[in-house]
């Protein structure tokens, strides 16, 4: 049985007759394949993850092939790729979408797409941030209250300034929705994320396979108690959206790790607090 | 007495009648001061060059203030902009001059100058690879022997591919002028040149007062013996040209750093010979 995923913070959603992705309760995530070069692309990329090292392919979602399912507007069968659900066996997860690099359009584009790209990357944050956050969910300590969910709209997150930025991050990591984070609790959550973001910057530095455009770094943790392998456990970073991956052609790829360079250091500027019982050496 | 410098591989020339850059015997060198807002931008920079922290300042030109000189286009008295003379006390200059950032138009440019360069970025290295050479001069062991001067047209240079980029490098650390280059000498140079770019490096990732548009990384080595005080001279590393630096607004020069980051990496990826005699603590 599939359904409309609960947390999606970015892009279509499969309601009211659009196409979107669906999930099942195997912890399987169903995203339609585009019908252009788009579908392809992704495809084809999903299928020389196993190219990329180890301890870098577990930020991009397992691949489990494509599947012909019933689409979510009503159109029939329709194939999707089949790929790990990044937010199965959460309870209250805390999401964020962050769209990495100034610059969302690749060399060979048509004129017409770099035209729509460049003009979202100026009128967004990133040609001047590097990234722009495309989608954010956090819930309160208590899922029952409504109120206790901050989501804020789409157009106010993508156009953030650096000072928003903080205040943004400070807030999707609050344990009570308060921008002043409880600095325990918020440095629980961003160590495993810069942690995280750290090591990607690394491989981004040398790996020279593949350019990401339109690429987003998701950032998912649980408000509240997960245990998986019997241990409690922490926020997670992984890559999604490669319909836009190109070859490198020998160069890395400088704008995604610019953008990714520029969220790390707003993860390390969090309020003093976030960080002050941390040691050096840790962060 | 005010000379037109020997060894410029990049921006207008002052011969035939051009407002351009003069040097004198003192060592200082002289930028006419451009008449628009790129003249006063480059000015107030350098009066806030004292912000910089100590070991990242050393990478900018001393700065002597303004002064009214005769302007080499004969138009009569023009300020320019004394700075140090980063040329002065070599014999056989070997210069590169490479323009960092795959964007070299900032957020608040006019319509018609975002234009211009975006059409430049698009058709030089600059969007691909995140720099671009503007210039590049290499001189074989003797200077009185015309035939080993290299110095490759700008047209071919700002629009190289990677592996081109890569023979370029070899070329300019050649001791005969040859692409495969001897890795002792080779090595010799990029050493001191890769340990800049990585404190350049650290510094781009944090700072976040200025972006840089449109400005070079100058590597300059004299090719035969250069002595400063009692000891060999090794390659330097410079930063050049700021008509374009902005207030960074909060975030990190990701622009930069992107590309700088790249050029780090086609040092470190030069034929394995110029690094086998390095240990990784060194490189």
């Amino acid at each position: 049985m599939l359904r409309v995923p609960e947390h999606q913070v970015a892009g279509h959603k499969a309601i009211d007759g659009v196409l979107g992705p669906l999930v099942d309760d195997s912890g399987k995530f169903y995203k339609p394949l585009q019908s252009d070069h788009r579908g392809s692309n992704e495809a084809t990329f999903y299928e020389t993850l196993s190219s990329i090292p180890d301890n870098i392919r577990s930020f991009f979602p397992v691949f489990h092939g494509i599947k012909e399912v019933e689409a979510s507007d009503g159109s029939g069968l329709h194939p999707h790729l089949v790929l790990e659900d990044i937010l199965a066996g959460y309870d209250n997860p805390c999401v964020m979408d962050v769209k990495i690099g100034s610059r969302t359009w690749y060399p060979e584009a048509a004129e017409e797409y770099v035209r729509k790209c460049l003009l979202k990357d100026r009128e967004s944050s990133s040609i001047h941030l590097g990234f722009r956050i495309s989608g954010l969910k956090s819930v309160g300590p208590s899922k029952q209250d409504p109120s206790s969910c901050w989501q804020p709209h789409k157009k106010f997150l993508q156009s953030l300034s650096a000072d928003e930025v903080k205040l943004v991050l400070s807030k999707f990591v609050s344990s009570d929705g308060n921008a002043d984070p409880d600095s325990a609790f918020a440095c629980e959550v961003f160590m495993p994320v810069l942690k995280q973001l750290l090591e990607l910057k690394k491989w981004f530095e040398v790996q020279t396979i593949f350019h990401f455009y339109s690429c987003s770094v998701l950032v998912v943790y649980e408000k509240g108690e997960r245990v998986m392998n019997g241990k409690k456990a922490g926020a997670v970073v992984k890559l999604v959206d490669f319909a836009h991956v190109v070859d490198a052609k020998g160069a890395i790829d400088h704008n995604f790790l610019g953008g990714l360079c520029s969220l790390i250091k707003f993860v390390q500027d969090l309020p003093s607090g976030v960080w002050e019982s941390v040691s050096e050496d840790e962060c």
